[in-house]
């Protein structure tokens, strides 16, 4: 026995109430075969200029996926199971990872995951069985036949995926040198951006700030030993980010404070920090100062500033010594938007030209917080629901708060977020579709016009990353 | 070409589902009709005094609302194009900013704004094309036109309405001349209740707060030169108000922490504040306290007290300097009831005919604090939404988080806090129509019967605001 | 005139919907007659012990159940009139708090409380009228009448409900003599088990502290002179405790931080403590230090531990002094898990065979912090809504928030948590109905299979609860 079959309804995910439905249909009709704009993500481009086969299924769609080892990992299973930290897996390993995941297919019940795997099992790869202890090795070879075909090199893989432009997120000193190869490469016709990701070099409480920064001077050709340098080589990089085609700069802090320093408190700081002598409230206060000194260089080379606060990393120490950071253990917490963000506000908030993403793991400050400060300031754009959010429920929640308060301009479009290339199209697809379910409650309660509702989805799949994003 | 037209669905805002809808539909037209109730809000009732005809559509409809402007500006707009801050605009600037509106009327969408202003539009003015570019000046002429008439004066609007009674908010130093005139006035039949708002006198921390006691004292000829004489000049007030017809005083402050001081305390910090020499600490303890003292009052005089925590004025400095308070720039932040109140509610909690309405716009604390202790202290009734929260799904929220824990009956009945004279009818409006569908989810999931139902709309409407503010 | 007849619709609480209903009336039916499983309560075992007829339809359903009594204080009834604090009630007495909430019905509008109550009256008691001013008598005698024969005592009722294992709540110190009864009585078929609870045994900042740690002392039967001992005595009367057949330990603390205290340290505060010398600061970092401990002993013993934490108990200290503990003054306030959980899940969190289940009142955690963290973790469980929560909205919330991160697979199941006899099979078939028809919305919009939706029904109401708590 083979298990049950694999249904993907083409009306999944829109509204169950008959009118809606038809009205959301006709929606997401209109925006279903958009191109995927990708503003945020962290897709190796790598993958896209070497253009090698994906090696076999747990590697491709298992081992590097934290949402999908995490639930996996609660049920009860070793991380090292399912291939995490074990280096190229064996076939044997491979597939027994596989199997795992197909035995225990119903943890993810209910979840975007698993509309996402399914979307991805049936689109790309054409499997019709479900996930299960007794199909697990048929899908496993169906999948590994297909990855051998040139049909599922990455490229052949973009173009179907109807990709318009894809961002990774890259280090400051990186020379984006996969960037410039791919962007020179007559063979290549999609659009591979890179995103300026500085954290690090953000936060000297951070064990080997030192080394990092060093390690910037080095990449701007500039003498950090000083604050002035530092700056400077920072504001270098970013330059050389926005030459190699870089349209934001991306932050993930713990809070979004912004309290500014004195330019001698902050050479101070700086200073102590190098010797080794800066205690964990001047890191922070650094920090903070830091990430206004970066909205006012977002302000002059006109790089979009996006937020993503609030998130423990590692929250499991035990898991982090073993197998690293990024393997699902990071646990969100709650961050404040309105005092934190004020500094800033106040100095950039009506700067002409600065674009400000905030996005949350704390749905909370979604009414509260966001869609007001949104609502008023011009910069400032409420980002989509992001990582544990990215999901139906969740995006209607984000939609029904949001919209009331700062309408649907303010708001930043669909960003996926992800390290999973094959869940990009499902991705935006549950999105669009998710979406068209909102629109279509507004037009069936008599809020909102039928032709309204087409444009707001095809603004919000296109126009607005476009306009959000500079590209 | 003039644009497309004015759309507003005689079932707008009801529950999409056929089923739900039609009960919907009955039980609101229960309560369509029925008077408009209005214990809380910012008109000034010289306007209906004087009864001067409005001046121009952008001066009645755009300017003087922050909920209009707010979006805008985040839309790029200065708010000065928008004639905020300008005084008496000509006729060209008013009409430049009403082409704004227009041209930018998407970025409302979804917005209870537009619910509202559409209302006002077809409903007051007869309008019949949406706005745009193209519609712009012809929706300016035709309400330019109808100003002109005698139909559409204040008064005529008031009665048209059908406003049973509408509260203002006033500064305890007022002599509510125009109050009471309105009441001397035969040809006047309404109802205008002044509400007693000492917010400044109670903040020593605030600028300008000795020249405010001084011009207490005077107003209630006592020497405020320390704290008894700074009490015994709030009751006075109070009593003015209440003899001018006041039901209730409000209270607008960061928190509403109501710790006490010892007699002895207060009166040292009161004198340091008269000296200048209060620091914030004791500042903030001052009004804490005195927020107390308000409850106490409240319990002798009969002022219903209403809270309304929670929002960081004048968030963006430089919009502050330029165009002063009220101009869409206020931003909420979290704000904690349970502890806070825990003295006041100690104390007075059970206190007969006491009545304390909270009002929040930190959604969270609904069904966490509020709605639990409404549930057991007699005093305590949930605020409807507020501000940002007063809109149809917000109000969903409100009612589907609070009933499970507090009922109907704990609540305070649809309070409009306008300061948009026009908007009245269509707030009201709208709050019907949404308890209506939230009722009708509740009847045709079989947990309500029908004629209950209506019975809670109704009393909603009318029973439940003239007996929380002792109409 | 009678009233009203009493509507217990079958379908209530079913989606409106009619495709949806169909569905959730189909994933009903499979559930509708499992057996009951009640994991955590507060029933006393010796009314199923003795066996006695319970004494009035007041004593029985109203007085000692806060849910009920809360709402009629809040609407201006005394807690006395209500039979609270007045011990053995008068016929008279008891028919006179029976009419007042007769009469005041209505405020019972919209909450799960009139859900309950009503499936009691009209399941339980057969009756048929609504309860208003004029059916009180009726209604009273009715029940009255019934509450004599046979078939309405403690043990037959219980048979009737179907209950298959009802856990209590006991003190540490428990000798279990009534559980032990139960369980040697040749005549009694069920399964009634204790749960440890050892709240104020932890707590040293808490009146009476030390006398209750001497208490434990002699139960144990060790010297708690010191803090070496006052461990082993908890041990022990764990051992005890899961001798008589204890599944579960059970903690309510103010915050749930398990910040690890050195033995050195531990042992100072504890000295402190029983010399009266420990201040407040030292109170709470030992009880933090013994949550911690608690878990240690979990990973030991096999208890499941679960949290219910974020209450300030006991508000109205004047409502405390005269009616004491659990009359419904009990309010929620914001609480933390991300980070004060960290320490607990660093050390144990990995733990094979160790169960932690979460419960909340501050939902704003379910979907930031809980389910995040249940989706990592394998020994943490995200508990079903709990107190104000457990209604029907805000079960529909909790899994729409909690599932798209976590599945369905690390939460609770059903937890009734009451000491209302008579509510238990209401309150366990609100939760059915209401996964029912959560799960129905899944299907109705091709999120899941209907066969799936069966299953998932069908496991959160027996396997999990089972599984979860080790039954």
């Amino acid at each position: 026995m083979a298990g049950n079959l694999l249904e993907v309804h083409p009306d999944r995910l829109l509204p169950a109430d008959p009118g809606t439905r038809a009205i959301a249909r006709r929606l997401y009709d209109r925006v279903r075969q958009l191109p995927v704009i990708s503003p945020h993500g962290h897709v190796d481009p790598a993958v896209l200029l070497d253009n090698h086969p994906f090696p076999d299924p747990t590697t491709l769609l298992l081992t590097p996926d934290h949402y999908m080892t995490r639930l996996l990992h609660a049920d009860g299973v070793e991380l090292s199971a399912l291939g995490v930290g074990q280096g190229e897996l064996s076939e044997a390993a491979s597939r027994q990872a596989w199997r795992l995941l197909c035995e225990r297919w119903h943890v993810y019940q209910g979840t975007p995951v698993r509309y996402w795997l399914e979307a991805e099992l049936s689109d790309i790869f054409g499997v019709t069985l479900a996930p299960s202890a007794s199909s697990a090795d048929a899908i496993y070879d169906q999948i590994s036949t297909a990855l051998a075909e040139e049909a599922f090199r990455p490229r052949a893989l973009y173009e179907r995926f109807g990709i318009s432009v894809l961002a990774t997120t890259d280090d400051p000193c990186s020379d984006l040198a996969a960037h410039a190869a791919l962007a020179a490469d007559p063979a290549w016709h999609g659009r591979v951006i890179p995103t300026f990701r500085p954290d690090r070099y953000l936060e000297p409480g951070q064990e080997g700030w030192c080394g990092a920064v060093a390690a910037l001077g080095r990449s701007a050709d500039i003498d950090v030993g000083d604050y002035a340098g530092y700056v400077e080589a920072l504001e270098r990089r970013r330059r050389y980010f926005v030459a190699h085609g870089a349209v934001s700069a991306d932050h993930s802090h713990p809070d979004v404070r912004t309290d500014p320093l004195s330019p001698a408190e902050a050479a101070r700081i700086y200073r102590a920090a190098l010797a080794g002598e800066a205690g964990p409230g001047e890191a922070a206060a650094f920090r903070r100062h830091m990430l206004l000194e970066m909205a006012r260089m977002s302000c002059e080379d006109g790089l979009v500033m996006t937020l993503h606060p609030g998130v423990r990393r590692n929250h499991h120490g035990p898991t982090f010594q073993r197998y690293g950071a990024d393997v699902g253990a990071d646990i969100p917490f709650g961050v404040e938007f309105s005092d934190a963000l004020r500094p800033l506000l106040e100095r950039y908030g009506t700067s002409p030209g600065f674009h400000l993403v905030a996005f949350t793991v704390d749905e909370t400050v979604w009414s509260r917080e966001l869609a007001p400060m949104a609502g008023f300031y011009p910069c400032l754009y409420v980002g989509v629901p992001w990582w544990f959010l990215d999901a139906p429920y969740a995006i209607g929640r984000f939609r029904a708060t949001v919209t009331e308060t700062a309408g649907f301009s303010r708001t930043s479009g669909f960003v996926d977020d992800t390290r999973a290339f094959c869940s990009i199209p499902a991705r935006h697809d549950m999105s669009r579709r998710v979406e068209a379910g909102f629109l279509a409650g507004l037009v069936a309660e008599n809020r909102l016009g039928e032709q309204e509702a087409a444009d707001i989805a095809v603004r919000l799949t296109s126009d607005q990353p476009k306009a959000v994003f500079k590209l």
